[in-house]
Protein backbone atom coordinates (compact mmCIF):
# COMPACT_ATOMS: atom_id res chain seq x y z
CA UNK A 1 0.00 0.00 0.00
CA UNK A 2 1.53 3.49 -0.95
CA UNK A 3 1.69 5.61 2.39
CA UNK A 4 2.72 10.11 1.34
CA UNK A 5 3.37 11.82 4.31
CA UNK A 6 5.16 15.21 2.40
CA UNK A 7 3.12 17.73 1.12
CA UNK A 8 5.75 18.06 -1.22
CA UNK A 9 5.47 14.81 -2.96
CA UNK A 10 4.67 15.14 -7.08
CA UNK A 11 1.76 13.70 -7.04
CA UNK A 12 0.28 15.84 -4.10
CA UNK A 13 1.03 19.05 -5.93
CA UNK A 14 -0.35 18.06 -8.91
CA UNK A 15 -4.21 16.73 -6.97
CA UNK A 16 -3.44 20.21 -5.34
CA UNK A 17 -4.13 21.80 -8.71
CA UNK A 18 -7.32 20.36 -8.80
CA UNK A 19 -8.93 23.14 -6.77
CA UNK A 20 -8.63 25.11 -10.31
CA UNK A 21 -11.03 24.81 -12.76
CA UNK A 22 -8.47 25.38 -15.31
CA UNK A 23 -6.57 22.08 -14.28
CA UNK A 24 -9.28 19.89 -13.85
CA UNK A 25 -10.46 20.64 -17.54
CA UNK A 26 -7.10 20.11 -18.21
CA UNK A 27 -6.75 16.51 -16.93
CA UNK A 28 -10.78 15.69 -16.57
CA UNK A 29 -10.04 14.84 -13.01
CA UNK A 30 -11.37 15.95 -10.30
CA UNK A 31 -11.60 15.67 -6.10
CA UNK A 32 -14.71 15.03 -3.63
CA UNK A 33 -14.29 15.06 0.05
CA UNK A 34 -15.67 13.40 2.88
CA UNK A 35 -17.24 9.70 3.43
CA UNK A 36 -20.54 10.71 1.83
CA UNK A 37 -19.27 11.94 -1.55
CA UNK A 38 -16.31 9.33 -1.95
CA UNK A 39 -18.70 6.80 -1.22
CA UNK A 40 -21.01 8.00 -3.92
CA UNK A 41 -18.29 8.36 -6.25
CA UNK A 42 -17.35 4.50 -5.84
CA UNK A 43 -20.73 3.87 -6.61
CA UNK A 44 -21.01 5.75 -9.48
CA UNK A 45 -17.64 4.26 -10.67
CA UNK A 46 -15.64 7.23 -10.80
CA UNK A 47 -13.04 7.16 -8.36
CA UNK A 48 -9.48 6.87 -9.51
CA UNK A 49 -7.39 6.90 -6.49
CA UNK A 50 -8.65 7.30 -2.72
CA UNK A 51 -6.41 8.97 -0.11
CA UNK A 52 -7.18 8.60 3.12
CA UNK A 53 -6.15 8.65 7.03
CA UNK A 54 -6.53 5.51 7.92
CA UNK A 55 -7.24 2.20 5.81
CA UNK A 56 -11.11 2.02 5.98
CA UNK A 57 -11.89 2.89 2.84
CA UNK A 58 -8.47 0.45 1.14
CA UNK A 59 -10.00 -2.36 -1.08
CA UNK A 60 -8.44 -4.31 -4.12
CA UNK A 61 -11.11 -2.65 -6.38
CA UNK A 62 -9.62 0.85 -6.27
CA UNK A 63 -6.05 2.20 -5.82
CA UNK A 64 -5.29 3.60 -2.21
CA UNK A 65 -3.01 5.89 -0.61
CA UNK A 66 -2.61 6.64 3.04
CA UNK A 67 -1.57 9.92 3.51
CA UNK A 68 -0.97 12.40 6.83
CA UNK A 69 -3.55 14.96 7.63
CA UNK A 70 -1.27 17.67 6.33
CA UNK A 71 -1.31 16.18 2.91
CA UNK A 72 -5.56 16.16 3.29
CA UNK A 73 -5.28 19.87 4.68
CA UNK A 74 -3.16 20.52 1.62
CA UNK A 75 -5.31 18.88 -1.09
CA UNK A 76 -8.76 20.27 0.62
CA UNK A 77 -10.40 22.92 -0.61
CA UNK A 78 -12.24 23.38 3.17
CA UNK A 79 -10.79 24.83 6.34
CA UNK A 80 -11.25 21.74 7.96
CA UNK A 81 -10.04 18.95 5.90
CA UNK A 82 -11.90 15.36 5.77
CA UNK A 83 -10.59 12.68 6.71
CA UNK A 84 -10.58 10.97 3.00
CA UNK A 85 -10.60 12.44 -0.09
CA UNK A 86 -11.03 10.51 -3.78
CA UNK A 87 -9.77 11.43 -7.38
CA UNK A 88 -12.27 11.17 -9.75
CA UNK A 89 -12.82 11.03 -13.66
CA UNK A 90 -14.90 13.47 -15.16
CA UNK A 91 -17.35 10.78 -17.00
CA UNK A 92 -20.33 12.96 -18.35
CA UNK A 93 -24.04 11.51 -18.60
CA UNK A 94 -26.44 11.46 -21.42
CA UNK A 95 -29.66 11.73 -21.15
CA UNK A 96 -31.42 8.86 -21.63
CA UNK A 97 -35.32 10.65 -21.72
CA UNK A 98 -36.32 14.24 -22.30
CA UNK A 99 -39.18 14.19 -20.80
CA UNK A 100 -38.74 16.04 -17.53
CA UNK A 101 -35.39 18.64 -17.79
CA UNK A 102 -34.13 21.72 -15.95
CA UNK A 103 -32.69 24.31 -17.95
CA UNK A 104 -30.17 26.85 -16.01
CA UNK A 105 -29.64 29.74 -17.09
CA UNK A 106 -26.80 31.61 -15.81
CA UNK A 107 -26.83 30.25 -12.36
CA UNK A 108 -23.46 31.79 -10.47
CA UNK A 109 -23.43 30.35 -7.07
CA UNK A 110 -21.86 27.07 -6.76
CA UNK A 111 -24.74 26.48 -3.62
CA UNK A 112 -27.52 26.96 -5.70
CA UNK A 113 -26.25 25.33 -8.22
CA UNK A 114 -25.28 21.96 -6.39
CA UNK A 115 -28.94 22.33 -4.83
CA UNK A 116 -30.75 22.60 -8.01
CA UNK A 117 -28.47 19.76 -9.23
CA UNK A 118 -30.00 17.39 -5.91
CA UNK A 119 -33.37 18.40 -6.22
CA UNK A 120 -33.42 17.68 -9.99
CA UNK A 121 -32.24 13.98 -9.03
CA UNK A 122 -34.56 13.44 -5.96
CA UNK A 123 -37.40 14.91 -8.60
CA UNK A 124 -36.51 12.44 -11.03
CA UNK A 125 -35.52 14.89 -13.58
CA UNK A 126 -33.95 13.12 -16.68
CA UNK A 127 -30.98 16.24 -17.42
CA UNK A 128 -30.00 19.47 -15.97
CA UNK A 129 -28.98 21.68 -18.72
CA UNK A 130 -26.63 24.89 -18.05
CA UNK A 131 -25.46 28.25 -20.43
CA UNK A 132 -21.92 28.52 -20.89
CA UNK A 133 -21.75 31.30 -18.20
CA UNK A 134 -23.04 28.79 -15.30
CA UNK A 135 -20.62 28.24 -12.84
CA UNK A 136 -18.37 25.23 -13.11
CA UNK A 137 -20.28 21.68 -12.45
CA UNK A 138 -16.82 20.32 -10.45
CA UNK A 139 -16.16 23.36 -8.07
CA UNK A 140 -15.59 21.58 -4.79
CA UNK A 141 -19.04 23.71 -3.18
CA UNK A 142 -21.56 22.78 -6.25
CA UNK A 143 -20.29 19.02 -5.74
CA UNK A 144 -21.03 19.58 -1.39
CA UNK A 145 -24.39 20.96 -2.64
CA UNK A 146 -25.83 18.23 -4.75
CA UNK A 147 -24.55 15.38 -1.95
CA UNK A 148 -23.54 13.49 -4.50
CA UNK A 149 -26.21 13.72 -7.51
CA UNK A 150 -24.15 15.51 -10.18
CA UNK A 151 -22.45 11.78 -10.49
CA UNK A 152 -25.97 10.41 -11.23
CA UNK A 153 -27.80 12.73 -13.28
CA UNK A 154 -26.83 14.32 -17.19
CA UNK A 155 -25.30 17.52 -16.91
CA UNK A 156 -24.67 19.51 -19.63
CA UNK A 157 -23.22 23.25 -20.89
CA UNK A 158 -24.85 24.52 -24.49
CA UNK A 159 -26.14 26.88 -26.36
CA UNK A 160 -29.71 27.42 -24.86
CA UNK A 161 -31.69 29.23 -27.22
CA UNK A 162 -30.65 26.34 -29.46
CA UNK A 163 -31.46 23.44 -27.18
CA UNK A 164 -35.33 25.11 -26.16
CA UNK A 165 -35.79 24.85 -30.36
CA UNK A 166 -34.51 21.58 -30.75
CA UNK A 167 -36.61 20.49 -28.09
CA UNK A 168 -39.88 22.19 -28.57
CA UNK A 169 -39.04 20.46 -32.50
CA UNK A 170 -39.42 17.26 -29.86
CA UNK A 171 -42.87 17.87 -28.74
CA UNK A 172 -40.99 19.52 -24.97
CA UNK A 173 -43.05 22.09 -23.49
CA UNK A 174 -40.15 25.03 -22.60
CA UNK A 175 -41.30 26.61 -19.05
CA UNK A 176 -39.82 29.86 -18.48
CA UNK A 177 -39.85 30.99 -14.68
CA UNK A 178 -40.62 34.84 -13.88
CA UNK A 179 -41.92 37.86 -12.09
CA UNK A 180 -43.70 38.84 -14.14
CA UNK A 181 -46.94 38.68 -16.64
CA UNK A 182 -47.25 34.90 -15.83
CA UNK A 183 -49.62 31.89 -15.12
CA UNK A 184 -49.50 31.27 -11.67
CA UNK A 185 -47.89 27.86 -10.87
CA UNK A 186 -50.80 26.11 -9.13
CA UNK A 187 -53.08 27.16 -12.33
CA UNK A 188 -50.23 26.07 -15.04
CA UNK A 189 -51.38 22.85 -17.31
CA UNK A 190 -48.91 20.40 -16.30
CA UNK A 191 -47.48 19.74 -19.74
CA UNK A 192 -46.47 15.99 -20.16
CA UNK A 193 -42.98 16.70 -21.73
CA UNK A 194 -41.15 19.49 -19.92
CA UNK A 195 -38.52 21.61 -19.47
CA UNK A 196 -38.10 24.21 -17.01
CA UNK A 197 -35.43 27.28 -16.96
CA UNK A 198 -34.48 28.95 -14.15
CA UNK A 199 -32.56 31.86 -14.68
CA UNK A 200 -29.88 34.04 -12.63
CA UNK A 201 -29.83 34.94 -9.01
CA UNK A 202 -30.40 38.82 -10.19
CA UNK A 203 -31.32 39.58 -13.49
CA UNK A 204 -33.55 36.33 -14.05
CA UNK A 205 -34.34 34.04 -17.32
CA UNK A 206 -32.75 36.13 -20.08
CA UNK A 207 -35.53 38.09 -22.27
CA UNK A 208 -34.54 35.66 -25.17
CA UNK A 209 -35.19 32.62 -23.52
CA UNK A 210 -38.54 34.28 -21.53
CA UNK A 211 -39.61 34.72 -25.25
CA UNK A 212 -38.85 31.61 -26.88
CA UNK A 213 -40.82 29.54 -23.81
CA UNK A 214 -44.17 28.18 -24.92
CA UNK A 215 -45.12 29.40 -21.23
CA UNK A 216 -43.82 31.61 -18.65
CA UNK A 217 -44.61 30.71 -15.04
CA UNK A 218 -44.64 32.49 -11.34
CA UNK A 219 -45.31 31.33 -7.70
CA UNK A 220 -47.77 32.77 -6.24
CA UNK A 221 -46.69 35.18 -3.63
CA UNK A 222 -47.41 38.20 -1.78
CA UNK A 223 -45.24 40.45 0.24
CA UNK A 224 -41.76 40.52 0.23
CA UNK A 225 -41.80 38.70 -3.48
CA UNK A 226 -38.08 37.14 -3.21
CA UNK A 227 -37.12 33.62 -3.31
CA UNK A 228 -33.83 32.37 -3.52
CA UNK A 229 -33.45 30.33 -7.29
CA UNK A 230 -33.05 27.12 -5.86
CA UNK A 231 -35.75 27.45 -3.65
CA UNK A 232 -38.02 28.76 -6.49
CA UNK A 233 -36.73 25.67 -8.44
CA UNK A 234 -37.47 22.86 -5.82
CA UNK A 235 -40.86 24.21 -5.61
CA UNK A 236 -41.79 24.17 -9.52
CA UNK A 237 -40.28 20.94 -9.95
CA UNK A 238 -42.31 19.80 -7.24
CA UNK A 239 -45.29 21.17 -8.46
CA UNK A 240 -44.63 19.72 -11.71
CA UNK A 241 -44.05 16.09 -10.71
CA UNK A 242 -45.92 15.44 -7.51
CA UNK A 243 -49.38 17.01 -9.59
CA UNK A 244 -48.37 15.20 -12.47
CA UNK A 245 -48.32 11.67 -10.98
CA UNK B 1 -19.33 65.13 7.63
CA UNK B 2 -17.15 62.37 9.30
CA UNK B 3 -14.31 60.55 7.63
CA UNK B 4 -11.79 57.79 8.73
CA UNK B 5 -9.38 56.85 6.84
CA UNK B 6 -6.99 54.67 9.17
CA UNK B 7 -8.12 50.75 9.91
CA UNK B 8 -6.53 51.60 13.39
CA UNK B 9 -9.21 54.68 14.45
CA UNK B 10 -10.71 53.23 17.30
CA UNK B 11 -14.16 53.44 16.02
CA UNK B 12 -13.39 51.03 13.18
CA UNK B 13 -11.53 48.49 15.42
CA UNK B 14 -14.77 48.23 17.77
CA UNK B 15 -16.87 48.00 14.73
CA UNK B 16 -14.60 45.46 13.19
CA UNK B 17 -15.45 43.35 16.19
CA UNK B 18 -18.81 43.03 15.34
CA UNK B 19 -17.98 39.79 13.20
CA UNK B 20 -18.19 37.65 16.30
CA UNK B 21 -21.18 36.82 18.06
CA UNK B 22 -19.94 37.20 21.50
CA UNK B 23 -19.30 40.99 20.46
CA UNK B 24 -22.78 41.38 18.88
CA UNK B 25 -24.72 40.13 21.45
CA UNK B 26 -22.55 42.42 24.32
CA UNK B 27 -23.46 46.05 22.82
CA UNK B 28 -26.61 44.64 20.82
CA UNK B 29 -24.97 45.68 17.17
CA UNK B 30 -24.80 44.27 14.24
CA UNK B 31 -23.41 45.48 10.45
CA UNK B 32 -24.73 44.47 7.02
CA UNK B 33 -23.48 44.94 3.48
CA UNK B 34 -23.73 46.15 0.57
CA UNK B 35 -26.70 48.60 -1.17
CA UNK B 36 -29.85 46.25 -0.70
CA UNK B 37 -29.09 45.55 2.81
CA UNK B 38 -28.37 48.92 3.91
CA UNK B 39 -31.62 49.67 2.30
CA UNK B 40 -33.44 47.42 4.00
CA UNK B 41 -32.26 47.94 7.19
CA UNK B 42 -32.79 51.67 6.68
CA UNK B 43 -36.77 50.48 5.72
CA UNK B 44 -36.64 48.83 8.98
CA UNK B 45 -35.56 51.83 10.60
CA UNK B 46 -33.02 49.97 12.69
CA UNK B 47 -29.60 51.99 11.29
CA UNK B 48 -27.23 53.59 13.70
CA UNK B 49 -24.38 54.47 11.20
CA UNK B 50 -23.46 54.48 7.74
CA UNK B 51 -19.93 53.85 6.61
CA UNK B 52 -19.56 54.47 3.28
CA UNK B 53 -17.00 55.38 0.69
CA UNK B 54 -18.43 57.82 -1.14
CA UNK B 55 -21.52 60.13 0.08
CA UNK B 56 -24.22 58.73 -1.72
CA UNK B 57 -26.24 57.09 1.30
CA UNK B 58 -25.67 60.45 3.44
CA UNK B 59 -28.53 62.07 4.66
CA UNK B 60 -29.52 64.38 7.63
CA UNK B 61 -31.70 60.96 9.24
CA UNK B 62 -28.75 58.88 9.69
CA UNK B 63 -25.46 59.65 10.99
CA UNK B 64 -22.99 59.00 8.09
CA UNK B 65 -19.12 58.47 8.12
CA UNK B 66 -16.89 58.69 4.97
CA UNK B 67 -14.32 56.01 5.05
CA UNK B 68 -11.78 54.56 2.73
CA UNK B 69 -11.81 51.37 0.85
CA UNK B 70 -9.50 50.44 3.95
CA UNK B 71 -11.57 50.56 6.33
CA UNK B 72 -14.34 48.71 4.78
CA UNK B 73 -12.20 45.92 3.55
CA UNK B 74 -10.95 45.73 7.46
CA UNK B 75 -15.04 45.82 8.58
CA UNK B 76 -16.74 43.43 5.74
CA UNK B 77 -16.75 39.50 6.56
CA UNK B 78 -16.63 39.18 2.77
CA UNK B 79 -13.36 38.46 0.64
CA UNK B 80 -14.59 41.26 -1.82
CA UNK B 81 -15.68 44.28 0.23
CA UNK B 82 -18.61 46.40 -0.39
CA UNK B 83 -18.52 50.08 -0.98
CA UNK B 84 -21.37 50.22 1.80
CA UNK B 85 -21.83 49.06 5.39
CA UNK B 86 -24.18 50.19 7.99
CA UNK B 87 -23.36 49.24 11.48
CA UNK B 88 -27.54 48.05 12.86
CA UNK B 89 -29.57 47.86 16.20
CA UNK B 90 -30.72 44.35 16.84
CA UNK B 91 -34.22 45.49 17.56
CA UNK B 92 -36.34 41.63 17.74
CA UNK B 93 -39.89 41.79 16.41
CA UNK B 94 -43.22 40.44 18.01
CA UNK B 95 -45.11 38.44 16.38
CA UNK B 96 -48.76 39.92 16.30
CA UNK B 97 -50.58 37.01 14.89
CA UNK B 98 -49.47 33.04 15.62
CA UNK B 99 -51.52 31.69 12.41
CA UNK B 100 -49.03 30.33 10.11
CA UNK B 101 -45.38 29.67 12.12
CA UNK B 102 -41.53 28.18 10.85
CA UNK B 103 -40.16 26.39 13.70
CA UNK B 104 -36.40 25.45 13.06
CA UNK B 105 -34.87 22.81 14.87
CA UNK B 106 -30.64 23.18 15.13
CA UNK B 107 -30.29 24.10 11.40
CA UNK B 108 -26.71 24.89 11.10
CA UNK B 109 -25.74 26.21 7.94
CA UNK B 110 -25.88 29.57 8.04
CA UNK B 111 -27.10 29.79 4.49
CA UNK B 112 -29.80 27.90 5.18
CA UNK B 113 -31.00 29.99 7.92
CA UNK B 114 -31.31 33.13 5.99
CA UNK B 115 -33.16 31.19 3.16
CA UNK B 116 -35.67 29.97 5.48
CA UNK B 117 -36.20 33.00 6.60
CA UNK B 118 -35.98 34.58 3.28
CA UNK B 119 -39.07 31.99 1.75
CA UNK B 120 -40.73 32.39 5.33
CA UNK B 121 -41.39 35.94 4.87
CA UNK B 122 -41.95 35.62 1.10
CA UNK B 123 -44.80 33.30 1.74
CA UNK B 124 -46.57 36.00 4.39
CA UNK B 125 -45.10 33.27 7.46
CA UNK B 126 -46.06 35.41 11.20
CA UNK B 127 -42.66 34.40 12.99
CA UNK B 128 -40.04 32.26 12.75
CA UNK B 129 -38.75 30.14 15.54
CA UNK B 130 -35.47 28.68 16.45
CA UNK B 131 -34.02 26.89 18.98
CA UNK B 132 -31.31 27.87 21.58
CA UNK B 133 -28.77 25.28 18.70
CA UNK B 134 -29.52 26.88 15.46
CA UNK B 135 -27.23 29.35 14.02
CA UNK B 136 -26.98 32.86 15.45
CA UNK B 137 -29.65 35.40 13.44
CA UNK B 138 -26.98 37.81 13.03
CA UNK B 139 -23.98 36.28 11.53
CA UNK B 140 -22.99 38.08 8.38
CA UNK B 141 -23.81 35.26 5.84
CA UNK B 142 -27.36 34.31 7.52
CA UNK B 143 -28.18 37.80 7.03
CA UNK B 144 -27.37 38.03 3.48
CA UNK B 145 -29.11 35.21 2.93
CA UNK B 146 -32.23 36.36 4.23
CA UNK B 147 -31.83 39.64 1.42
CA UNK B 148 -33.26 41.94 4.46
CA UNK B 149 -36.08 39.64 5.37
CA UNK B 150 -35.03 39.17 8.96
CA UNK B 151 -35.57 43.38 9.64
CA UNK B 152 -39.07 42.30 8.97
CA UNK B 153 -40.41 39.29 10.17
CA UNK B 154 -40.14 38.02 14.35
CA UNK B 155 -37.03 35.90 15.00
CA UNK B 156 -37.72 34.26 18.13
CA UNK B 157 -34.92 31.82 20.01
CA UNK B 158 -36.75 29.50 22.82
CA UNK B 159 -36.65 25.96 23.64
CA UNK B 160 -39.17 24.29 21.13
CA UNK B 161 -40.64 21.68 23.72
CA UNK B 162 -42.48 24.02 25.48
CA UNK B 163 -43.44 26.05 22.12
CA UNK B 164 -44.73 22.99 20.86
CA UNK B 165 -47.47 22.75 24.34
CA UNK B 166 -48.03 26.26 24.59
CA UNK B 167 -49.18 26.50 20.30
CA UNK B 168 -51.38 23.65 20.62
CA UNK B 169 -53.22 24.65 24.07
CA UNK B 170 -53.67 27.89 21.47
CA UNK B 171 -55.06 26.08 18.96
CA UNK B 172 -52.42 25.58 15.91
CA UNK B 173 -52.15 22.81 14.88
CA UNK B 174 -48.10 21.11 14.91
CA UNK B 175 -46.41 19.86 11.83
CA UNK B 176 -43.55 17.93 12.00
CA UNK B 177 -41.19 16.64 9.02
CA UNK B 178 -39.80 13.67 8.54
CA UNK B 179 -38.52 11.17 5.75
CA UNK B 180 -39.94 8.95 8.01
CA UNK B 181 -43.70 7.04 8.10
CA UNK B 182 -45.80 10.37 7.91
CA UNK B 183 -48.37 11.71 5.60
CA UNK B 184 -47.29 13.09 2.32
CA UNK B 185 -47.69 16.78 1.82
CA UNK B 186 -50.46 16.24 -1.30
CA UNK B 187 -52.43 14.24 1.17
CA UNK B 188 -52.29 16.65 3.95
CA UNK B 189 -55.34 18.25 5.56
CA UNK B 190 -54.31 21.78 6.01
CA UNK B 191 -55.37 22.98 9.21
CA UNK B 192 -56.17 26.83 9.41
CA UNK B 193 -53.58 27.43 12.00
CA UNK B 194 -50.39 25.59 11.60
CA UNK B 195 -46.87 25.85 13.25
CA UNK B 196 -44.30 23.69 10.76
CA UNK B 197 -41.07 22.12 11.88
CA UNK B 198 -37.85 22.04 10.19
CA UNK B 199 -34.67 19.82 11.51
CA UNK B 200 -30.93 20.24 11.45
CA UNK B 201 -29.26 19.24 7.78
CA UNK B 202 -28.06 16.05 9.60
CA UNK B 203 -30.18 14.65 11.60
CA UNK B 204 -33.45 16.32 10.89
CA UNK B 205 -36.54 16.96 13.40
CA UNK B 206 -35.37 15.99 16.80
CA UNK B 207 -37.44 12.57 17.97
CA UNK B 208 -38.99 14.64 20.86
CA UNK B 209 -40.90 17.01 18.83
CA UNK B 210 -41.83 14.70 16.23
CA UNK B 211 -43.46 12.51 19.00
CA UNK B 212 -45.11 15.66 20.23
CA UNK B 213 -46.40 16.86 16.79
CA UNK B 214 -49.90 16.56 15.94
CA UNK B 215 -48.80 15.64 11.96
CA UNK B 216 -45.66 13.96 10.80
CA UNK B 217 -45.34 15.29 6.90
CA UNK B 218 -43.08 13.92 3.96
CA UNK B 219 -42.38 15.48 0.52
CA UNK B 220 -43.27 12.81 -2.17
CA UNK B 221 -40.24 11.59 -4.23
CA UNK B 222 -38.68 8.97 -5.70
CA UNK B 223 -34.79 7.49 -6.11
CA UNK B 224 -32.76 10.36 -4.20
CA UNK B 225 -34.77 10.95 -2.07
CA UNK B 226 -32.84 13.87 -0.51
CA UNK B 227 -33.43 17.23 -0.24
CA UNK B 228 -31.82 20.14 1.13
CA UNK B 229 -33.64 21.86 4.26
CA UNK B 230 -34.05 25.24 3.08
CA UNK B 231 -35.52 23.58 -0.48
CA UNK B 232 -37.94 21.34 1.82
CA UNK B 233 -39.13 24.19 4.01
CA UNK B 234 -40.18 26.28 0.62
CA UNK B 235 -41.89 23.46 -1.05
CA UNK B 236 -44.04 22.64 2.08
CA UNK B 237 -45.00 26.56 2.83
CA UNK B 238 -45.43 27.06 -0.87
CA UNK B 239 -48.40 24.16 0.06
CA UNK B 240 -49.28 25.10 3.39
CA UNK B 241 -49.90 28.58 1.63
CA UNK B 242 -51.33 28.20 -1.92
CA UNK B 243 -53.47 25.76 -1.23
CA UNK B 244 -55.37 27.36 1.92
CA UNK B 245 -55.79 30.37 -0.35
Amino acid sequence: MERIDSVNNPKIKAWSKLNRKKERDRTGLFCVEGEHLVQEALRAGIVERILSVDDTFSSDEVPFTEVSAAVLAKLSANVSAPSVMAVCRMEPLHPVEKNRLLILDGVQDPGNLGTLIRTAMSFQYDAVYCSPETCDFYNEKVIRSTQGALFHIPLIRTDLSKLCRDLQKEGVTVIATTLQEAVSLRKLIHPERHALILGNEGSGVSPQLQEAADQRVRIEMKGFESLNVAVAGGIMMYELTVSSN
